[in-house]
């Protein structure tokens, strides 16, 4: 950590300042500068709380070297992790994987119909929403635990693990009965209970990033779930919120390659939320992958024009066939064998 | 509802979509222009699900009229809510309403103290956490119910109504033991099933903005606890989240005469949080009033420089007592008597 | 300056950054931390340009504690600046101005009509623009000179000074002629040839926010035009773009009281252009005027609703007069007096 | 154009905007709903301005089915552009181009060496700035004239076609002798004086999207400069600003297929300016290609550690060597064929 003074702080405004970072029960080392002084703190084995600091006469500023996270860092844990959903594996290293179904379950025909569809095509996971968040309370949300358990009919059926969010603590344990995968959707990003609660669980959990989270935050909301000791956690890019409009987010791919240099963690991509645009989903689900996602999570519906949500950004069949066709191609031009087998 | 087509659109197109509306049970209406048809949609009694319609052929994009949000709106419920808290008024034309407190409780002394300071002062209610939302799980996270426990004996000593975060839907009920207004925070504007929780209970909610939440979707979360039956709600500008640095968030004032346009409900301003710097604190308090908010929440710390989190943004007992005469001139100049009589 | 070193940065990185600070001409001093090494750099007189050191093996990354702007800053020069257009004095201690007139000069009816009814109602300028920024080419784009000329008539007729915008480097010249306070818009807030043009000039300047500009690239397009030797420049904010749409723009206000912090310039508020929305320009002006700013600049049209350019936010002439009633009023509160005596 | 009355207009209010709408010389349509009535406008042949509407009493909002661009719009212009640099076709249908060389031309050695180098490795064009927009007056400014004509040398020498910035419309003129394609840099995409002069030129012009442009406005910016006769453009997307810090802005890949919708104009990507981070230019690069960009431009410098300016977003000699072998596959695994014949 590094205090940085104001240009006119006297000498005892310095000698203040280390006085308490020594309360503090670390070192201080003071830098005297042409314009003014920086004190480097030394000695501290976390994030340090810098309140009490901020609050002295002549302190401009703080500057944290370390940060609000370490187990999902890279820094501390070089090995990239591998994620192991139901026998599929998800990390740096093996075969992206597709996960590919409907926004949310309607009913027994339409998520069979889809599982079985999706399966045929090559997909790896079945997802699709049973408890829905909407923004207002007058639309459909989400078939709750009727759904769950068509969600497991299409597992068996298909044979695909399932992938579903969860958006209370209280449903935890019941979320995990029926799902391989348990999703926690941006808008819960930081709802840390029920983060802890997952911790807690032996099932992976898929992260999607807040509409406005930064890196940082993504990274320190992991965080949460593997300090309660369940490290099997998938992050998952959906676009984040901006000024612009034309898109439903702007999917911010770049943080692709930026996330494997600072966590071990896998990263995946949702290009549907994040476009909410049919025509930009199999380019974005493309670029995903070339930019080194670990997979991508796509909606498909049989009838997207009747879907009682999110129809507009979800795939038909005969799109999901395509692009299939293509993630294949690409897969093997990039590389990928069919199976990851784990060095580490 | 309005479906604007594109413009190589052909006949047959316009009549798929009449069609559909038509078995949507609603009326539409198709309007020539000289460079593509729109279709008017009427007979709808609330928000459309325009998937459907989106996906069909020659539809270029659907314009929504109506809003996902009703109970909440002026549009449909002109007279203003007033809000009671523990036999405090809040709401237009009534003298606005300072809730003071720390970020955190942190223990028996200083919560009692600040309580005494702030009622000493003027402050209508106490605010103080003892469930903390923390970006990482590294740093302190609140007392939980030993602070519910100490903020009851500081509320007794003082004779102030407490405000405090609940952030489960697990602990509603053991917050409102407590509580006189429950707050529900920004990472948790749409954490749907603590809306719900907050709608069948009897005591009044604040509920915060989310860090980029529309004031649309804003307006649309308290419509969650409206329709669950508890209208007693106050709405809470805290700052979103911009590209600027220089402050915590950025303080969106504007949206204080905006929303008492678009909705009945009270509107309050932290310009703690929004601000992040304590000499911001206290102009955008003023300002907010000015603006025609109905409260605002100051953080408060007997010795910032120690306390537990958010200490550069509190405000000194010296500082707020002098926030404290400010506003009270304020408010004779702005007309307020000291109490809020309802003629509704 | 501050190096931070990675975790895993070896002996003979640290040694290399030190050697490389030490041939660009300043000294440098490691501090080794618990879990990273960082190097204070010192001995400079300015900012230092990172490339080279951000280039080397080991470097995390690079903190500056100088900014890109000196002359500008409240650190380097404590008094405050009084700009003076015209004989009005706008400046920190001095009774806040207000600039009022229509967004375009449209005919001589329309801005001779227009100047002196807000001359009548108080106003210490008028504003209206000639050349007109424009988002597409098949829009109105002001009158141009013609547009000068009648301002010029306007400006005789009511004895205000006269504020009006310049576009390009190249009109500076002619723009000078004419206007009193040359205005820069946001969408030319870093067009640096401009800048410097109008740091030749011995005109006052009204530098506008850019649309995303931070503070600190604000200060910094100030300090081009101080460092070419005009030093009378009156910042302006005007709005942020944000994801919020509610709004035209998102007025922040907190820069109000953080600018007269950093820096010694005047600041200004435009709540029309902020707001977008006629109804929100009183609120926010009185706002503006609470929070420190030196004045406001207020759109008024004799006639909004056949104005060529931003009616919807225009005052009309009965609005104006109200706001007028209300800003004296609220200045006698605040304690101004109705001149301003420059003690420095 | 659509316009929406408020719940409570009445009658009269639904006629006055009739006849207004009459007035402009339009044909209005009432379309009565259940909750409100919305009013259809027809027979305008271009973007209407709504100000006279807005301010209509009982109007709640106006709704444009029109855009603010009619030449750049692939509605009225279906065939792509092919753009013409010295020789090389971009756009769509052509082998993605790679504009490679460093942000400032510093110096005669470092532009012939970095053009040769990147010929050798495969780029077609060569970018270099002579005229550099920086954040502060404080640091380098670039060589200007003297930088245009190091420019010509390194061209001459290597055949490669130049690309290069120009800030101002005076300079036009100046640049264009020595440019085979004039860039329009971020901060200028709506210096429309700017704009305006280069579409009166005969060379091709490379427009890069505004900071916080959306791709409305940056659609509307080129259309200044096809609306003055010059259609030789070339869309850049450089990423956008947001809140996220990690990245230097935060690329928005998904415009690429969007513009492809929307427009007919080749677009471009650059990487470097987009992350501001060496390690994930190439990825950003190739994920651009496959989501369909005309071309992609790298900052490549013979030592980064030492460019006077954006050193740690430029790859190093033998990085572009690698990316270029990486997008040649890529190229063959896409399809490209190594020339592009212009079939309209």
């Amino acid at each position: 950590m590094l205090i940085v003074m104001n240009h006119n702080a006297v000498p005892a405004d310095v000698d203040s300042v280390v006085r308490i970072v020594q309360e503090m029960g670390y070192r201080a080392e003071p830098i005297p500068g042409s314009e003014r002084t920086a004190i480097g703190v030394l000695g501290n084995h976390g994030y340090v709380d810098d309140s009490k600091i901020l609050e002295l006469p002549g302190v401009q500023r703080v500057i944290h070297v370390s940060k609000p996270y370490k187990l999902v860092s890279r820094d501390f844990h070089p090995e990239d992790t591998i994620v192991d959903v139901a026998g599929v594996k998800v990390g740096q290293g093996c075969r992206p994987v597709v996960v590919g179904g409907p926004c949310a379950v309607e009913g027994e025909e339409q998520i069979v119909k889809t599982a079985l569809h999706v399966k045929k095509c090559g997909a790896d996971m079945l997802r699709g929403g049973a408890f829905k968040p909407r923004t207002g309370p007058h639309t459909f949300q989400g078939l709750r635990e009727e759904g769950l358990k068509l969600l497991a009919i299409a597992g068996r059926e298909s044979g695909l693990p399932i992938v579903t969010e969860v958006m209370s603590p209280d449903n935890v344990g019941l979320v995990a009965e029926y799902a391989d995968l348990l999703q926690v959707g941006a808008r819960n990003m930081q709802n840390f209970d029920l983060l802890r609660e997952l911790g807690k669980i032996r099932k992976p959990v898929l992260l999607k990033r807040g509409m406005s989270a930064t890196v940082e935050e993504f990274l320190a909301a992991a965080e949460y779930i593997l300090a309660e000791g369940n490290e099997q956690v998938i992050l998952c890019e959906r676009g984040i919120r901006t000024y612009e409009t034309a898109t439903r987010n702007t999917l911010d791919l770049s943080v692709v390659p930026l996330i494997k240099e600072m966590s071990h963690m896998p990263i995946m991509v949702d290009p549907s939320h994040a476009t909410g645009k049919r025509s930009l989903v199999a380019p974005m689900a493309k670029a995903a992958l070339v930019a080194g996602a670990d997979g991508v999570l796509v909606e498909v519906h049989p009838n997207p024009e009747k879907a009682l949500s999110d129809g507009p950004q979800s795939l038909t069949f005969a799109g999901f066939d395509q692009l299939m066709n293509e993630i294949g191609l690409l897969n093997t031009f990039l590389g990928h064998r069919p199976f990851c087998i784990q060095s580490a």
